[in-house]
């Protein structure tokens, strides 16, 4: 790693002296996600030359690699015939996702400054979600006609085997695209001259739809083991594949997202996001929090009296509604994931439901237990250790249903569990937690002064 | 979807009918995943009959896609010499799986009866720690010698080819079994026959040892998109390979991890888990959670009288450490993923911290003086507003410089940031936040009288 780190360094170096032969050298040695993730953090200058003095096959490399920032970066140094000759270097699906990122005037004048059957495919997985099967696909495959013989087919694959991102998986289909099976490389390779493809081809495989959304695909890709999936249209048409590679960064994506929902924090944030960027993706979840934490605060001052009259309440109190908090958190943390990986479908939710309030019942009981005894020597008074107990006990009760119901009912409502949990997860914890707790209080105030 | 089910149902009744010939035939039409999947919540019955009316190829098939749990039931029900016939329809890594759950008396048995050159490879994946890249590797692969022509390649393909995991990389040794480089299988398809081998071989690959932790593994494929990474010894003899479709699992594995190591839960448990597991899984947790409230409570005992005097701090403190526990959980997940992905090498940490320290101080001013407005019209009392107002930023400001440092510390420590960082997170925010408040108050008291 630390030699990458010279020779990034070096390069950098070369592209800002515009010494174009030591940077050609130099470039044979790295690898362009390096390349791209340097150059997030050098000067405009650097993209500037680098796009002068490196030829097109390069920058696509670049390209293909670098994230949206260095992306506009690179395309703001281009012109629109430039850009279309690096496309030539790039796949289908990597074009979109460039062009996506463009405003809308000048990614349309370089749509159709494109060949007609380049615009044509463009144009079609412009229009799918960057989140679709379609958004993601590439058409760089290799589809044969059924009734080709071995011999033919692999003549055919040779021609096409370059310009394709899948060679292991042959896609075998009829006149009219539909795909009859897909063909294993190996067994075109070992069977004879004269066999018919179709013949060898898995008629059982699994595919998508164009709008089947990317975290399903990704989900049946790693069930399945599958290296590449098949996106078929309504009529069950070939008209793009999915690559295992590409699932990858799909599972990455989804995972930032539900890990940084349950935070409160937005996957468009990251380390090298600007401190006001920061600031409007984190405030908004925070004022949120504030209006709940207002609410445990309105439930405690209801109690203000009880309070005033037993101040060990106010030291004690805050103890059950962490726990109850921590308790939930475990409870949402294990359903949000379920849900995530496909987990959850066809089980008994009364049985989950039933579990969790068990768990509940029986945590709650060993920590309140500890809790009871310690409050009962800090404080000297059986009374306020029975409270706790039996505080602690109903919160973590609480918690435990509240833990599945919540994911389970934002589901229902097709919103995403990993998003919004947590603050409905904190309002029941904190507002029931403080309620039951010092509700008890109230009510054996007698015993307790 | 629905179809598949109908299917599973028929084929399990199949089975427990023993009706060998329609079992088989539905078989035909499902993937293995989805029937040993369907075996987890099926009678012990169903999998000794299957395990009597299958024949080995299926049970192998199944036995790869199984979880542990099923994977234990089907192998309970069959001799050692079953087995062995059994591990003949399976790749290395999951015989590997299988042999490393089961008691070691067994495993160690089945291996003593293998052939020696199985057995040879067997005990070297068993030496690997399971989370190593030696753990996960296969050694289904296509080695050949530089010096072959491509005609002479391309016979010996089609050979190995049906009994490997990939086909598309064929890996390039000398004589000595040290890696030259990796050959693309489109090259060799597309080269002529007298063209050596190693001259089409790119030499700058990327590869690991079969020590290297499989989270670093995955972060290399995932990074530079690879279909598939050579593990390599410390003479760089070729020793085995990992391809995408086990950096899935391997990815899945790690965030689920993460996931649940920041919310306190164990990776072991999942919604099938049994209500006692879950309590040895989580208490353990919770109870030193406990011991965190009870840190804070202990601050706030401290403040007792000052609470006693203005009861209004009872209601209001627990806004303050509320907020602070939001705050630095954002910040905590960006750095955790962060350092999951592998973002965080080389970037200057200082910067890091300034920013989020100035982050803690703009949204502590704006969340500060939301609630110290609203405080002071629900009090009436302007100190305790500018008190909440200053503790807020305080707390912020906390929240944000522990967010960065506990992670990079545990980072340090070799300790696993996702795991252990949130309870270090809520006890600063905790105790400096209960501090920081009542003892404001406690200064100024006087005013708030």
């Amino acid at each position: 790693m630390e030699a990458v780190k010279t020779n990034i360094d070096e390069f950098i170096d070369a592209v800002e002296k515009k010494d174009k032969s030591r940077m050609d050298k130099l470039y044979e040695h790295l690898e362009a996600i390096d390349i791209a993730v340097s150059f997030s953090n050098t000067s405009e200058k650097i993209v500037k030359n680098f796009c002068k003095i490196a030829n097109d096959e390069k920058i696509a490399d670049i390209l293909e690699q670098a994230d949206e920032k260095v992306q506009k970066k690179i395309i703001a140094e281009l012109d629109n015939y430039r850009i279309l000759y690096i496309f030539n270097y790039m796949q289908k699906d990597d074009i979109v996702d460039i062009l996506s990122c463009l405003p809308i005037d000048r990614s349309k004048q370089i749509v159709n400054l494109m060949r007609e059957g380049d615009k044509k495919v463009i144009q079609e997985l412009l229009g799918y979600s960057q989140d679709s099967a379609g958004g993601i696909m590439t058409t760089e495959y290799i589809a044969l006609n059924g009734n080709m013989t071995i011999k033919a087919a692999m003549v055919k694959i040779k021609n096409i085997a370059p310009k394709t991102e899948v060679i292991e998986s042959i896609f075998v289909i009829d006149s009219k695209r539909e795909l009859i099976g897909i063909a294993d490389l190996r067994d075109i390779l070992i069977s004879n001259d004269d066999v018919i493809l179709k013949d060898i081809a898995d008629k059982e495989y699994i595919s998508v739809e164009p709008e089947t959304d990317q975290e399903e695909v990704s989900m049946l890709v790693s069930k399945y083991d599958l290296k590449v999936i098949p996106v078929l249209d309504k009529r069950k048409a070939l008209i793009g594949i999915i690559t295992v590679d590409d699932i990858i960064d799909v599972i990455e994506e989804e995972h930032t997202e539900d890990m940084y929902g349950l935070a409160g924090v937005s996957k468009e944030e990251n380390l090298d996001s600007s401190i006001s960027e920061s600031i409007k993706l984190r405030l908004p979840w925070l004022i949120i929090n504030l209006f709940t934490a207002f609410l445990a605060a309105a439930i405690i001052k209801i109690f203000e009296s009880t309070i005033e009259q037993v101040v060990a309440l106010s030291a004690t109190m805050s103890i059950v509604t962490g726990m109850g908090g921590n308790a939930g958190t475990q409870t949402l943390s294990i359903m949000v994931r379920s849900i995530a990986i496909g987990d959850i479908n066809g089980k008994q939710k009364i049985k989950l439901i039933m579990k969790e309030v068990g768990l509940g019942l029986i945590n709650g009981s060993i920590t309140g237990l500890i809790t009871g005894i310690i409050v009962y020597f800090m404080y000297g008074n059986v009374y306020l250790g029975v409270i706790i107990f039996l505080a602690m006990i109903a919160n973590l009760i609480i918690s435990g249903f509240f833990g599945i119901i919540i994911p389970l009912v934002l589901m229902k409502c097709k919103a995403d569990p990993a998003l919004a949990s947590s603050i409905f997860l904190t309002t029941a914890t904190d507002v029931l937690g403080f309620f039951v707790f010092l509700g008890l209080a109230h009510l054996m105030l007698p015993y307790l002064l």
